[in-house]
């Protein structure tokens, strides 16, 4: 069944949270009295539309309804889940608890996404304290998968247990403190290089632009993947972690940072900074840096997809969730009709995998072909396990025929049909379309290989009859117009 | 004329600038005491040779020479560059640096990998105080593209200039500080968050993944891209930098951090943190860990090279000076003899078109092809001034025959020809090698296009003549073995 989230506070933290749970099946009711409240959710939506649904190579579900309410209280009655991201001010927050709380009672959980208040803070005086929690998500909120979970000992373990789930439902990552903090973890980082970076600026040292790419060619792109921690254990090398402490301890006491005082906040100050921003970044609108900060996260994601590692690796457990009882079957007997082709990509178009004018490129059709081959050999179970046994099919020849453009965000399906098969052979038909319009047909030979020899080989037994059933049984089908032909033969 | 650089220590950040050097064509003489000197610099080495060469689209020049030498006389003696990354001791660093100047006098910079020390201090005393300067490079210095670059007032705007262009030419970026302070920029960074991380792990508060984990999924993979001030810049929205500022500037004030003070590095913390890291990353070798994060790191920067951002904008101004002068002709009429195939791709085969085993995914094959097709389209007048005008070739059909397999690093070239082309087509013949290997055949078919109808239509009179001109000086070569062929035709 739909779930339903209340978003009470719609500013870019409350957009960006309707946009994560929008794209991710549920309903949204957002409350806010802002009357810009529609454009600014709808201008979130809009950048979220386009970067989330590519970012897995699994169709998210189909999105949600999105609503606008008035009052707090019609858009919490019967929520599965309360966002809240109303302004810094402990008063406010706790006034909307219990507005909130007055309808919902105790069942409904209360994410607040404050980055600076602790739960217990947030939780003094209200009716339920259990179901109040900190959930404090990183902008943009419908890309970063980071969310700083910190409940009270008034949660029950029950509670803890269903925001990890919604968490990890939404494809984000629940780093559940134990402990409560002023700022969680996450922004008392922040808040120390901001701090040391307003020094800098201050003091003549650096400008904000090579302050960020200080940041941006050395350790931004480090800490991305590993943190600081594993990077620093790498540093250390064989020696280890204990050597590595050991040899910069020391520099804890030397004047390496003006931390230990806090610089005055003056106007010059602000103009001094505002000044330098402008001249570093003044020459692109905000929705430019915006556009161009999405496509930079979604590449990077998705190189550490690639690589499995990092924020990647979560993406990859997304979406083995994801494909979870979707319409693709997992195995050939799943299959009940194999005379018709069959679904093997239900997936968004990412930003990756197209070029400067927002069309894909060449080359990933064959991403896409790739892929639907690789769903294909798990379906007659050529899967990880009989791949790491030494066996597998190699591709020998493609041929794709370009019939349309399709561009970033697009839905699109791959549908299969297997022309031939048997032995050490394979050769398949895959379609691609967006809705009903044909995008381009892929015609691939493939070769069963001993993976030791790296030559060709029968397939084992089951894979080999799991092929044969569908080649047999797709035997009497039409055969596809263009299959079999040569390059630019009907010119 | 090949330069020389001399390398005096060589520990892990020697040992890299000596791999970013020798992979840059440069000849390398190293000296260290270590006895294990050579067998560590070799297996840093390793690391660069499969990671670095593949990172730009173009080819680097041939690899340089690497010696070892005994004595610091005879590394640094005609030198063109002296990278100094022994201990960070300062009387070592200046007994160091005595002994170069004896042999080198002024003439040759000496830049020095210090973390901490300004360069004030290095020079203090010297014969040569101007060509001492502070070249603070980041681990792994073969990848990371940033140097600290620190000179004193005693350095002459030549000498500064030679720095900064010995730097930019390995590809790097020199962040020129023009005042001195403790730690540069960088490290004072990491040094409040180490602080800060200190202070968590001891209080409890979180553990050294969890840590990693609340940079690496949340604002680590923004500053990867934007750094600290782009990135708040965007988050305060159409109101601003001020604006921002305003509303997070009392926050200071706030016991946001507790860098005001400093954690006390007793060994019951050191057992701590290297505990929890043990927990964390013990799974895997410090080599395999090292992998990891050169894996993550070409692919993330290949990723915002393809958005030209960050380091990626880095990768392709470098990419744009190695294309300068090379193999591959920048137009058709720089061609001697047309009526041969000409060399279109000259590159290193990067790790983010491996897949798991090491060996170049299908789809990345077209990605070459693609890259020799717009090459050759280049050659032929279609370049971005063409295409922006408003005139391209879009491919309508590929065949590509699959030969051989290829690894990451190895260096692969193609060979285009022209089977048919004039009018609305073009028909590409491509051969991708190694060394004399043949990988894999490409059979393109290519309509030009009107970008504004998204129609085909006739080629501009110039770009026409240019494929002309190859067509029928090529027209005369055997037609190759394969072309026009459907697939699976001859099995």
């Amino acid at each position: 069944m739909t779930k339903t989230a209340a978003i009470i506070g719609g500013g870019v933290i409350g957009g960006g949270w309707a946009a994560r749970f929008l794209l991710n099946g549920w309903d949204v009711r957002v409350c806010d009295p802002d009357p810009e409240a529609e454009r600014k959710i709808s201008e979130v939506l809009g950048n979220a539309r386009r970067s989330l649904p590519g970012l897995c190579d699994a169709a998210l579900p189909p999105e949600g309804r999105l609503s606008f309410v008035p009052h707090i209280g019609e858009a919490v009655e019967g929520a599965d889940w309360v966002q809240e991201s109303v302004p810094e001010r402990l008063q406010i927050k706790l006034d909307v608890y219990a507005r909130i709380q007055a309808v919902t009672g105790g069942e409904v959980i209360i994410g607040s996404s404050t980055s600076g208040f602790r739960p217990s803070q947030l939780a003094e005086g209200a009716a339920h304290p259990g179901a109040i929690m900190v959930c404090h998500p990183f902008n943009p909120v419908y890309l970063l998968p980071l969310v700083e979970l910190v409940p009270t000992p008034a949660s029950s373990d029950a509670q803890v247990a269903t925001a990890r789930e919604t968490i990890t439902g939404l494809g984000m990552y629940p780093l559940h403190l134990r402990k409560e903090i002023d700022a969680h973890v996450a922004d008392r980082f922040l808040e120390a290089v901001w701090r040391e970076a307003l020094w800098l600026v201050k003091d003549g040292i650096a400008t904000t632009e090579e302050i960020d790419n200080a940041i941006r060619y050395g350790f931004g792109i480090r800490w991305a993947q590993m943190g600081l921690f594993e990077t620093y254990r790498v540093a250390g090398g064989e020696a280890g972690m204990k050597h590595f402490m050991a040899q910069f301890g020391p520099a804890l006491k030397w004047p390496w940072t003006r931390l230990m005082d806090v610089p005055e906040f003056t106007d010059e100050l602000v103009d001094l900074i505002a000044g330098q921003s402008d001249a570093q970044s003044g020459a692109h609108s905000i929705r430019d840096l915006e556009r161009i900060r999405d496509n930079n996260l979604v590449a990077m994601m998705r190189a550490l997809k690639a690589q499995d590692q990092g924020a990647g690796a979560l993406i990859n457990a997304h979406e083995a969730r994801l494909r979870t009882g979707t319409v693709l079957a997992a195995r050939s007997a799943e299959i009940d009709d194999p005379s018709q082709p069959v679904m093997t990509i239900h997936r968004a178009v990412p930003i990756d995998w197209t070029d400067y004018n927002g069309h894909m490129n060449e080359a990933r059709y064959l991403d896409a072909f790739g892929m639907a081959t690789d769903r294909f050999m798990e379906l007659i179970g050529c899967d990880a396990g009989y791949i790491a046994a030494g066996g597998s099919y190699f591709t020998a020849e493609t041929h794709i025929r370009h019939i349309d453009e399709v561009h970033a965000g697009a839905r699109i399906t791959v549908q299969t049909r297997v022309l031939a098969g048997g032995g050490k052979k394979m050769h398949l038909w895959h379609e691609m379309y967006e809705g009903d319009r044909l995008l381009a047909t892929g015609e691939h030979f493939l070769l069963h290989v001993d993976l030791a020899t790296r030559r060709s080989a029968p397939a084992g037994a089951a894979v080999d009859a799991a092929l044969r059933r569908f080649a047999e049984a797709q035997a009497g089908l039409p055969r596809p117009e263009g299959a079999g032909a040569a390059i630019g033969g009907g010119r």
